[in-house]
């Protein structure tokens, strides 16, 4: 934790209060204080921003001047083998993950089904319950002692880290290679469409997830890198998946490039198709919004358990896990069961492995429908549902209660203190639903049920995670049917414009949730309004060039400013002079190596580039950053000085202070700043009249200073779900 | 062209001057003049750029607040509709253009075809030649007359216009309805991504072509716009392929959703077959920059002779006509002709239509394999090359011929005074040396021959237009082969690499022969040691608050500057206060509405907002603004005074003069600007002490303050065609 524990604004605050503020109102509303915190996994995390900004001193720029050819060859291919290990790495943990999936949840399921073939019920819902409750556990202890970041799907956190949001529980295992935070960007960017690409096995989607609903900014050498990154991903599963096509891979040998193939060359459909097509996409809107709107509040709910201690969080785990087992194995003996088809595609009841027909409690000959459902993996769930030629396989009954089931179970197994994602359970979710809107069309469509979970499933991803061009490609990757796209355009179209007429996307509601203060790209109305004057708050700490050691360590120690505007003032200039910014972690730099003056004046000759090197001055991981506490100074040292010229930032980006508020935010967003210096309208005042952060630019902030403009006509015109609302 | 025909900095200069050196030397380095001029067409334009930031001035503020909700709401409806008009438009004339380049084209293949059957060879080319050139002709009277800026692929224009550089021929169409450039680009991108959709029926792929090649900024919710607008195409066209399947569209009747369906369940491939597709991917690399070469240099000696007279381009276009409608009537004789194969696939020869077996002069039940692909239009010439099970269709003589003509015919008919796509020749020349390299291949291989094609084509593409994503997304979208995908991505990577270590994206080469003033996404590496004080020249242009009515008639008339600092000076205010900037444009406005007063102080309560709509200042289209020229004023009004705080954009973005160029340019590209305010970092100066454009971080305009800098060991280190320079 170190440096980056901060004090809240109020020492004597309820710690509880502490916790539960960003989730009920989003962030504190304290004056330019930067007391922010999110809850990263189950963690109270005090939250700074990143250093994206490229830091120009003389000493860096002496430093850069005087690499050679060589170096930067070096480092251009340090970069590019980095995203090269990033593919390979990603993409054997995604084989090696996907291999222990398949193999250890279809194994739980072979025995359990033998179990039942045997008749033997108890002991086979007691193996099942147990493997559950296990694996949970084992995943619940490591993540609530080792990781707690690592609980949920993560994808929230990267977003924010990707914002400029640093809450060090975030990246634990920061790597030591990379200097600086703009390269961290850019590594975990590309890291972020390996993981999807790997995941989904969809190279293309991934850079295009990690572009649309990831990244806040964005240039065309990071599509680039980034394509790289996935390309490699792409490669190296298609060799693994060579390899599983040759038997060797246990319960996962079928596992292909392309997950759930649902190519028919028949595919056709004409103007009548469209209504049905429609409709999905309106349900799926509606949805969607609401699988949002309920994940956020049991989120609410569960943190309130979770941050009691760990052990109410892996209780809270287990108990989940032990409903989910009773409910599934409970679940099948509600569907009546039906007689095995005579033209079935495979073995009917399909036995010993994962497949269509299980037999569940049924007597030879007949198969539980829903069972084939709910005793499959995931994937195997979902490549039923897709597949075609099964159109009298399902009842409308059994996939009316998969749906609800999944639809429920997802929402509350996702806050829990264990990793877990949203992608494949909302597929699942999708594509029962829209198999059963399907089995309702019946006759009167030129689709067949497949194509239309397909459908389904497209539009509850639409719906709840309102990304159009990655889902589309996503889709397109995971089913391999191009000639669908015209009515997956469709469906993402509506179930994205429905759904956004009631709430925002999931990931943004849970960063939200989990406190995080995320720069959004749209400037609220209300911005346009004020201007950056109106929202600047003092007092400003700055310093002179030549500053007094005491001075520095005085500031440091009882303020938490990140950066510090330094101005030369007479004597050492005739008038009040702007020479730049300079970082904290630099001042506390300069303060650990003692490069002391004895005079203010620069008789004595100091050279910066002979005492530092950049090095000296390049980003540690988070935690192993110096601390001012930790400087010990003498009295003598006091009394001395810095010359912080060499180390000041002469770049700083500026705005007036009569610049509206909203297009300081479009600056301070589309460069990626963590400090925007405002500056006076008239010339004789002081150079810098106060310094803003992101914190700013929060709307609690805003709101705070300004209460008038909480009942303002501008707020985004949105349903709601009243009655739901009572609930929580 | 009005107020945008702007002097060149020496007025005596030699007119063909003026017109080579863009081409010679990219921009003429004179300090501080907006004097740039870019070849649109075979036209000559001045420059300007786009106001795309949005400008906030009292008066627009007050209008914004007055809106209510309903003129908001009309307002955003307006924007969707645009889109839906465009995507709806696009499609239809990509559906008719198909529809027509298939019947005239392939009724001329067809005719001569027959004729030959009858062996009158003569009558053949005669027809052959004659139809070519009554179309080019056609064409080039058109595109000369009429709209010049239509010649050539269209693209690097709209690139540049998407960057901010607005050429007056680019559109000359500009749309009424819509008030302001930023509005008006964003309907351009999403147009942009319908043409290409339309074009590829690639509806993804033209999203991802919009947001990578052509879009200089990019916002979530112009994603989510272009993804509705070629959604909208993708329906329509749906539409009107499921009307032609039924037959009624003439020799279009087989044009399906997926233009090159290479679909074979059976594609498989393992490491043996990686490296003839490595191999591939670097002759795509060196043969893409190649082309680029070439198609630069063709297009600067064209450049000389299209400037001549609208006749000479007439002249030119018609001469390669012809040589070309020699050429491929008389390739075709060089093939010997082959026996029809017993097992084909389709009637062999082929006659009456387009398909894999041209007789041209064999005799019966032989055919002409080099016909076959030179006598179909080019959509049939790509089928041919990618279909499969045709592995001993093709001689390798013939393969070689025709990538050989296709590769220079291209090149040469590029730059003719006459629409002609980058796109379809690089897609047909990769095609065939793929195919060639598949049967140099040979049996060693699991790929057939038609794969290899697609891989060939997929290795120009990215050796000539160096995208990635978006071209595997339209690949896959021509091909609908998923299962190749890791393949296609290798061999992007690989040409992508080579390829840029020769020479740049051909479209930013176009671009640069054009003399278009493109602002680029990386800052050359010796904008670093520069600081904006460097290269901000004067004289600074500013008005005050309460401005002279002859004061500003004369800057006007004198400078062909667009935005104008506004300073109050003592006495009307206590010291100099920076209030904000204005347009030329608005300045105008003013004059000619005559918002005079006839004392410097504010008591005459002169009020804007009655005066004034902001309707008043919407941008017209180009060419219909008003002119400083064609206002008159009499003596008396010139000696009165103009407030012209309402009208002045109170949030004008600021660089300090200390700021490195680099970090200025990041800001300027970033945000879209026009004007860039430079204040000065000691705070008793002025509160401006200049103005950057776009034209000062040109590296031409640098270069000539700096010119110790043009030998900078910082360039780019490149590879060069030094036996080729030569030639040219």
């Amino acid at each position: 934790m170190s440096r980056f524990i901060i004090s809240t604004a109020d020492p004597n605050a309820d710690p509880e209060d502490s916790v539960t503020v960003p989730l009920l109102s989003g962030l504190r509303s304290v004056p330019n204080s930067s007391s922010q915190v999110a809850i990263v996994g189950v963690n109270v995390c005090p939250i700074e921003s990143l250093d994206y900004e490229i830091f120009e001193n003389e000493l860096f720029k002496q430093d850069w001047r005087s690499r050679g050819k060589l170096q930067i060859f070096q480092y251009t291919f340090m970069k590019w083998l980095l995203c090269f290990l990033i593919g390979l790495i990603v993409s054997l943990v995604g084989f090696c993950n996907n291999l222990a999936v398949e193999n250890l949840a279809g194994m739980k399921f072979v025995v359990t089904s033998n179990m039942m073939l045997e008749r033997r019920f108890g002991m086979a819902f007691l193996v099942f319950s147990m493997s559950n409750f296990v694996l949970t556990l084992f995943a619940s202890i490591i993540t609530a002692f080792i990781a707690p970041a690592a609980s949920g799907s993560g994808i929230p956190e990267v977003k924010a880290y990707l914002n400029g949001v640093d809450a060090p529980g975030i990246f634990t295992l920061r790597t030591l290679v990379v200097k600086n935070d703009r390269d961290r960007r850019d590594l975990v960017t590309c890291g972020s469409a390996a993981g999807i690409a790997a995941a989904f096995r969809a190279p293309v989607g991934g850079v295009l997830f990690a572009l649309e609903e990831m990244a806040s900014w964005w240039r065309s050498a990071l599509l680039w890198r980034s394509f790289f990154t996935t390309a490699v991903v792409a490669l190296v599963l298609r060799a693994f998946i060579d390899l599983c096509l040759s038997g060797k891979c246990g319960l996962f040998g079928t596992g292909g490039l392309i997950m759930f193939d649902v190519y028919s060359e028949s595919v056709s459909y004409h103007l009548e198709d469209v209504p049905p097509v429609l409709a999905l996409g309106v349900i799926g809107g509606i949805l969607g919004s609401l699988y949002n709107f309920l994940l956020e509040k049991v989120l609410r709910i569960y943190s309130l358990i979770n941050e009691k201690s760990i052990g109410y969080k892996i209780f809270l785990a287990c108990s989940i896990s032990i409903f989910t087992s009773c409910l599934l194995f409970g679940l099948p003996w509600l569907a009546t069961c039906r007689p095995c088809p005579a033209d079935a595609s495979e073995a009917c009841p399909t036995i010993g492995r994962s497949g269509n027909y299980k037999k569940f409690q049924c007597p030879p000959g007949y198969y539980n429908d829903l069972a084939s459902l709910i005793f499959n993996t995931n994937d195997d769930a979902i490549r039923n549902l897709f597949s075609k030629g099964t159109d009298n396989e399902f009842q409308h009954s059994s996939i009316l209660i998969f749906f609800f089931t999944c639809f429920f179970l997802s929402i509350f197994s996702y806050g829990v203190v264990a990793p877990a994602g949203l992608f494949v359970p909302v597929i699942v979710t999708g594509a029962s639903y829209g198999r059963f809107v399907g089995m309702l069309v019946g006759p009167h469509s030129n689709l067949n049920h497949g194509l239309y979970a397909v459908l389904g499933a497209a539009s509850l991803l639409g719906g709840s995670m309102r990304m159009t061009v990655s889902l589309c490609v996503i889709i397109l990757e995971l089913t391999n049917n191009l000639l669908l796209l015209p009515l997956i355009m469709l469906v993402l179209l509506v179930s994205k414009t429905v759904a956004d007429a009631f709430n925002g996307n999931i990931y943004d509601l849970i960063m939200k949730a989990k406190g995080f203060p995320y720069l959004e790209t749209h400037a609220e109305p209300y911005m346009r309004q004020l201007s950056v004057g109106d929202v600047v708050t003092g007092p400003l700490q700055l310093f002179h060039g030549i500053e007094k050691v005491g001075n520095i360590v005085h500031v440091l120690r009882t303020t938490r400013h990140n950066g510090f505007p330094i101005i030369d003032e007479p004597p050492h200039s005739e008038c009040p002079v702007l020479s730049g910014i300079i970082l904290r972690a630099h001042l506390v730099t300069l303060l650990k190596k003692k490069a002391f003056l004895s005079t203010p004046d620069l008789t004595g000759g100091f050279n910066a580039s002979k005492q530092f090197s950049a090095g000296d001055f390049a980003k540690r991981s988070s935690g192993n950053d110096e601390k001012i506490e930790d400087i010990d100074l003498s009295e003598e040292e006091m009394e001395m000085f810095i010359d912080l010229h060499p180390f000041t930032n002469a770049s700083p980006y500026t705005v007036v202070e009569t610049m509206s508020l909203a297009k300081a935010l479009l600056l301070f967003r589309e460069v990626g700043l963590r400090h925007l210096l405002v500056i006076p309208k008239i010339s004789s005042r002081s150079p810098v009249v106060g310094i803003l952060t992101r914190h700013d630019f929060m709307p609690e902030h805003i709101l705070s200073l300004h209460p008038m403009l909480v009942r303002s006509r501008w707020k985004r015109l949105r349903f709601r779900f009243p009655a739901l609302s009572k609930l929580f």
